[in-house]
């Protein structure tokens, strides 16, 4: 993302490092105004219902036609449980019960932090939306792991089955780099 | 934060609800780009040093004059761990290892998430810098309760020092409200 004007009075940026700063930033050459640009969080869950798991197939690029889990950028006005709960709605129609963190993620390439949760399916009810072309649950063994649309869903599955063999689901933070 | 011009052509802005989304966005009127606002990740750290732990006195505004934990905003292009463990390096002149993530907390209403880690200090070396007027290390029993700037790190040091009595510090996400 370019800042080419300044959205506070609409004059020409400069690339410098402001007083008392150390970072270079886009700061407004009329008003001084400082373009701060930071990670973005995706907030998301592992809506969990008897011993399936649900996955949505993407109705929209990037990735379209591949699955994922329910996911999305965490609004203002939101926290990152009620964040993971809606995006979980809007592309699962699922109502889901937020049980607790399992992992963050790095991606330091694109700036985005994933928090992505445990959750429950009081019952089976979902269906396919704008976003999401088909909704299914999935026993382990049906997973597709080869149509999964990104590394840090494919990540949190693989995370989220070897822990469900011990049975216990220690949150973690973690990484995924662009070539891995 | 108001968006009174498109950073993109310079153009008037409008409020208005973008096709395929169901919240309300600055719109450019001019050529459509959609300016997306989301919450700001702050990072930091509680660093242990035996046991005794690191807290920074604030000499820039807000809270200038009080006690609390090194934390700032995560920046574009490093991990919630190294920017957890820069903050503390800019704070404090303290070099810290990252242990393991602590809590994490939403304060909705400034649109922030918290995420502080556990860390230890090497060796006792840290010092005053430009953001900290003073550095120093202290048991629990010293903590200036009546002097901690935010109530974020208050809440945080009280869960430490629980934890601390059982031995075990397991991660959890809180909220902290505007007034309790
Ligand atoms: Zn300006
Ligand atoms: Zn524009």
């Amino acid at each position: 993302m370019t800042i080419n004007f300044c959205s506070n009075c609409g004059g020409p940026m400069e690339q410098r490092i402001p007083e008392a700063d150390d970072h270079i930033r886009s700061v407004c050459k009329h008003c001084g105004f400082i373009h701060y640009l930071n990670p973005k969080t995706v907030v998301g869950t592992i809506p969990e219902y008897k011993d399936k798991i649900l996955l949505c197939r993407r109705n929209i690029e990037p990735q379209k036609g591949k699955w994922t889990l329910p996911a999305g950028y965490l609004e203002n006005g939101e926290s990152v449980q009620d964040g993971a709960a809606r995006e979980t709605l809007e592309e699962t129609l699922a109502n889901v019960k937020i049980i607790e963190p399992y992992r963050m993620f790095n991606i330091v390439h694109v700036n985005q932090i994933y928090v992505m949760f445990r959750a429950t399916l009081p019952s089976p009810e979902f269906g396919p939306t704008k976003e999401s072309m088909d909704v299914r649950l999935f026993h382990e063994k049906d997973i597709p792991w080869e149509n999964i649309a990104f590394k840090v869903i494919k990540e949190t599955l693989r995370n989220y089955y070897c822990d469900k063999k011990k049975g216990i689901y220690p949150f973690k933070v973690g990484d995924i780099h662009r070539h891995s």
